[in-house]
């Protein structure tokens, strides 16, 4: 009987299932919707009912299920798989992995998501194999991933790794949703990029983005393919974004002496318009012995990274 | 027979070497000169003999001893102790751990000097059981170590927790040892203190700082020790620095999510006058949550830690 494991990556809108094998390859995935009525507190028997559903359906026998390795985007306490809170979900003080082992009969592992990204990137995608490892997401937010010695770093209180609030503007910063100002997820993330552009586009009145910005609303991606087009606003906005994140990065690879730097999320799309002037701006700043150990990757497994690393949670702990 | 461990930290100037028994406590230390002559390719003899030395006069038989635990400062592949580069000492590819081990006959570990000094601090200092640990030394340069998951940091080629070269002045910075502008280092390290008291006494004509400077030669002490006398040019000096190593520790507190900061090296001499405005910046640039799980204190074990750290080396790996 083949071995299976279960990632399941519990985001705002949709629950990520997928049966996975020994050697990472997908049998099969799927998606349930995630209620968020109630604080999210029927999730645990969705995912349960589904799992189920599903194993009937293939005919897979429960005794090959090595274990579930959930992501959730909040604070987890790992070693027991506690949630301390998730916003986007309703959690909050609630005992997530417990409950779905209870469910399931399954033993269970939680984690960051980000970290599951992270893990599943490091296992089958842009950072295989790699020790140490930065995978940093840019979307709406800016998300962070941690691999050192082999294994994802999760802290004291499941905060680690938070890379989009290392401050990178001291004095006079934007407001971010943490509460503090000034943190890189209000320079570097699609939202940050497209407030940069309206502040650079004012002082160039005839660039394509000023003309952008008039007919409606503007997108980081409008930002990237403006800059194809040799418009020089556009070109100062990823200048300067990508010389901030740079750094930030930089600076994390100070901490970490990272083998790989995976970037992931909306945002990589832009490819390498994205991952020459970062990588330019990120050896400007980094430690020269630091620069030499590492290169940079576009995230290779997309929308699987979380249930790929949920599926090598339970490889790894098992 | 009861089981000692060799910790021995190599330094420019001597090589502190220590029998250390499984509760940490130092059965012998003492000292021998380090000869950097010929790229200091004798001090694996110099340390071999002298441990020979003393283990007859102690009366030690070779069979209680676990293995050697040895700090360099340079750039440390621990899984082989060999040595990149540690430019105090002379060595540039040099294989020490296994020349050692060749002259002793005993097992070797090696790392970093300043990883050797947090994992002192985190076996029997101020970062006493921390699985999640920055050490920050605030010398004439600024050092770092940091262990997370409970085991030191050494990154991909041995350049991890430099916390002395994160850019903390992105434009227009002091140039640096390291080759690179605006370093912490050149910021918050004892050099880097006086430069800024310098800088700042020019606005202060009837200060204490401005008086001390035209009498002599001013230290860091002598800022900490104005500041105690209600100077407000020092006051300035103190506040500036600690805001930006506050920031840089909150950064990378934000990778890492530590349990415990540990600040040693001379400048931790100013005690709370030190502390108390760096935990404050630390606080401000931290995520509320990161913040939360966090404390400081002042660095235990002086200069035992590099020795200290070295048996514990050991005693993990054994």
């Amino acid at each position: 009987m083949e071995q299976l494991y279960i990632g399941a990556d519990i985001g705002g809108t949709t629950v990520k299932l997928a049966f996975i094998k020994d050697d990472g390859s997908i049998v099969e995935k799927w998606e349930i919707p995630t209620n968020t009525e109630s604080e999210g507190k029927s999730i645990p028997t969705d995912i349960s009912q589904s799992i189920d559903e599903k194993l009937k359906e293939r005919n897979i026998h429960k005794e090959a299920i090595m274990g579930i390795g959930a992501g959730a985007p909040g604070f987890v306490d790992t070693s027991s798989g506690f949630i301390h809170e998730a916003v986007n979900i309703g959690w909050k003080n609630f005992d997530f992995g417990s409950h779905l082992e209870e469910l399931t009969g399954f033993p269970v592992w939680v984690d960051n998501d980000a970290n599951l990204a992270a893990l599943g990137e490091n296992w089958l995608g842009a950072g295989k194999g790699c020790t140490e490892l930065i995978a940093v997401t840019l979307g709406t937010g800016v998300g962070g991933g941690i691999i050192a010695n082999g294994n994802v770093l999760n802290g004291a209180n499941g905060t680690a790794a938070e890379l989009g609030h290392v401050t990178v503007v001291p004095v006079g910063g934007v407001p971010c949703n943490c509460g503090k100002t000034g943190c890189l997820e209000t320079v570097s993330s699609a939202t940050g990029i497209v407030r940069k552009a309206k502040e650079i586009a004012r002082s160039y009145p005839d660039s394509l983005l000023q003309t952008l910005l008039k007919n409606g609303e503007l997108t980081a991606k409008d930002v990237f393919d403006a800059a194809d087009d040799g418009d020089e606003a556009a070109e100062k906005v990823i200048h300067e974004v990508t010389d901030v994140l740079g750094m930030a990065i930089a600076n994390m690879a100070i901490a970490i002496n990272p083998e790989k730097i995976v970037v992931g999320g909306g945002v990589s799309k832009a490819g390498t318009q994205l991952l020459a002037p970062l990588e330019k701006a990120y050896r400007k700043y980094a430690l020269k012995r630091t620069a030499e150990a590492s290169n940079f990757g576009i995230a290779e497994l997309g929308n699987d990274a979380g249930v790929i690393g949920g599926a090598y949670l339970v490889k790894k702990n098992k």
